[in-house]
């Protein structure tokens, strides 16, 4: 089934707002074995938002649409779709209740405004918005919908996922199932060239991608059911893992921190973070995952050198000779952050994160990682060679990728020693 | 004059990848006197493509493409674009040259496939590539103009700022001009309402957002010079500063650790961070800020009780009486990372981030922010409400903005003493 996703609010067409909806729906439709040929945005103006409509309903069986569901005089969405399909708006006596609850339950009262977002089409189908005011709805016209989103997106998530989406489902009439390999340590070209042929499949397809230093594989298999669709994606990952499963961390996992408070868990181990160019950014990542208190000890983000030695451990003497971007600072950073904290692993990253050079000339992007644990001592050298426009978040963002990485690899015992 | 995007790329309708183009080129279009009406996605297909050219040029004087400017076969922007517009493609022996040159600056050969990124369009503009291979292009027909850009981020966008931009600049009758005043503490309504005769205004026009606990308006002016326009949005401004000024903390900011940092950095004083529930995103936003290492003395997140008692000096009968997330123990970490430091600022936050309610029943949402200094001690209680799916991020970037802006209020003057 055809399908696009127009997107109404001027803030978006003036570049004030990221459009994070269209790629998220997308994402979800694809899932639902929907094709979506078309992402449309256009402004707050009813005559632009009829047309766009007319002409997506023509050439499309499923119309979703985001915004403009709000209180507020240059809130037209549904009143223009209605008109547009001919249907008719009502007062919902239901919704108008949840609405004055949700004002209540806040210690507001409902502005007479509000009123009009319990408006509900005639014979539509209502989707309740557990997370706002605003109700979502489906209205059809000769076998097509439109279905209309409120547009923050988080009223409208949760509202697609837990409402539309089943809804949808009915409609679909093959599944779409992806999986997505993430390794790391593996360049994206290296990755491709090893499934070379399985990028050529057209069912399942195999993507790669690249972000953040990570390379990633995307699995797609099409089916009438979604065990079938598993099946095929995993006859391929079975295929993937055969070629290039020693940098697989996981499958359909968000990201390296859930992989590390995972495999932590499991181990019943604990980690302490010492970090000075990342400055508290793998802290938060790992503190992204619910749960991640279980794991994580504590964090010294040491910017200071002072604190390095007087928190930390660090020698006096290895600041001055080595300065405190080298080798050595890094393993007393881990050592010291380990002491400090019990934890099993001390992890410590200090660098020259940029976008300027160092004092000294060395070049920003210049990384060193250490992990500490009951084995000893490593450190890892890393050398992004990015300075200038943009540089500091990259460098950042690598530096803390690889320092989780090397968790994960000692656990697998594959970190080799190079400093004790 | 009317102005629309188009990106072209199947992996922007699955949701592969998040369309960062059109925000972009939205915004930049906007300074530049465009206005965008329609912002488009389609796949690298010819037929949709070239129908969507079609409809695009007769509603827009101005067409940006971005994508599928690529050497592969699925590559087809510039051969849809030709077609529709009546232009011939012709090979460009400099662009050849270039791709040939910046293939060999990487020790690789071009591969004949790329020869077909050096056809440009006959008595088309072509704007050089220098941060990749394809060459982009401007058609004209009718007085109407496609404009061609490559896909890539990193090549999009230097092209545009250095080559196109200059280009549209001559073609635009008007500069539009726009500040964002950045205020904290006030709620997006209270300051609407406070300024609402002037969200009226036409030019200058005034438009208030809501982001991440903050309430921005963004004053936008149009006239005939840069000078003019910003001398509009200035005396705008000097309105807005009168009724809320007292929230404004500043105007074209990147956000509030920049406000933290420079304040700091003028006031030569320094800052210690002790993070429960924020788990070192303070830390991030801070060091994300250049040169951060002048006022960030260092970062303790001390997820574990244990580690708020031995580093923080939190006493042991304060957890037990009241727990980790109460005043009294963020009070007690905010004096501790002081003493632990040295810093004018020990700053802290403990609570509970969600999306679970604390075991003990109180809700996730429920944050204390300490602010310790030579004046003495001060805690906040912040209630954001909010638990479940999504709440997370949400009550951490919160605490962290309450908490970065509890220093700036401080530096002002105005954080009453809740608790010595």
């Amino acid at each position: 089934m055809n399908c696009e996703i127009i997107c109404v609010g001027t803030e978006i067409l003036l570049g004030d707002i990221l459009n994070t909806n269209t790629r998220y729906l997308s994402q979800e439709m694809a899932r639902l074995g929907f094709q979506v040929l078309h992402q449309c945005v256009v402004g707050d103006n009813a005559e632009r938002l009829a047309e766009q409509l007319r002409e997506s309903l023509a050439r499309s069986e499923m119309v979703l649409l985001t915004g403009g569901l709000g209180p507020t005089a240059d809130d037209i969405t549904k009143e223009v779709c209605c008109e547009v399909m001919g249907a008719e708006l009502v007062m919902d006596e239901d919704e108008l209740e949840k609405i004055r609850a949700y004002f209540a339950k806040r210690g507001r009262v409902m502005a007479d405004t509000n009123k009009k977002q319990a408006l509900v089409p005639k014979n539509g189908i209502v989707f309740s918005n557990d997370h706002g005011t605003a109700p979502g709805c489906a209205i059809e016209r000769d076998g097509r919908f439109a279905v209309l989103m409120p547009g923050p997106p988080r009223e409208m998530r949760p509202m697609f996922a837990d409402k539309i989406r089943p809804w949808l489902l009915q409609k679909s009439d093959s599944i779409i199932f992806s999986r997505m390999v993430r390794t790391f340590g593996i360049g994206e070209s290296a990755m491709a060239e090893a499934v070379s042929d399985l990028l050529e499949g057209e069912n399942p397809t195999v993507a790669p991608y690249a972000k953040d230093g990570e390379a990633l594989l995307r699995v797609t298999a099409k089916a009438e059911t979604q065990e079938k669709a598993e099946q095929m994606c995993d006859k391929i990952i079975a295929i993937i893992r055969e070629r290039i499963g020693e940098y697989i961390y996981g499958i359909d996992r968000d990201g390296l921190e859930f992989a590390v408070v995972e495999q932590l868990k499991t181990a019943g181990k604990k980690l302490a973070l010492a970090e000075s160019c990342t400055g508290g950014w793998i802290a938060k990542r790992i503190t992204d995952v619910p749960g991640a208190s279980k794991v994580f000890e504590c964090g010294v983000v040491s910017y200071a050198n002072n604190i390095k030695m007087n928190l930390l451990g660090v020698k006096n003497e290895t600041i001055e000779r080595f300065t405190e971007v080298s080798r050595e600072c890094a393993a007393e950073m881990a050592q010291g952050v380990r002491r400090l904290s019990g934890a099993d692993y001390g992890l410590s990253v200090t660098g020259f994160a940029g976008p300027d050079p160092a004092e000294d000339g060395r070049p920003a992007g210049l990384i060193y990682i250490g992990l500490d644990s009951k084995n000893g001592t490593t450190v890892k050298e890393l050398n992004t060679h990015r300075g200038g426009a943009g540089s500091r978040d990259y460098n950042r963002v690598l530096a803390a990728s690889n320092a989780l990485y090397m968790v994960l690899e000692e656990e697998k015992g594959k970190v080799s020693r190079v400093e004790r």
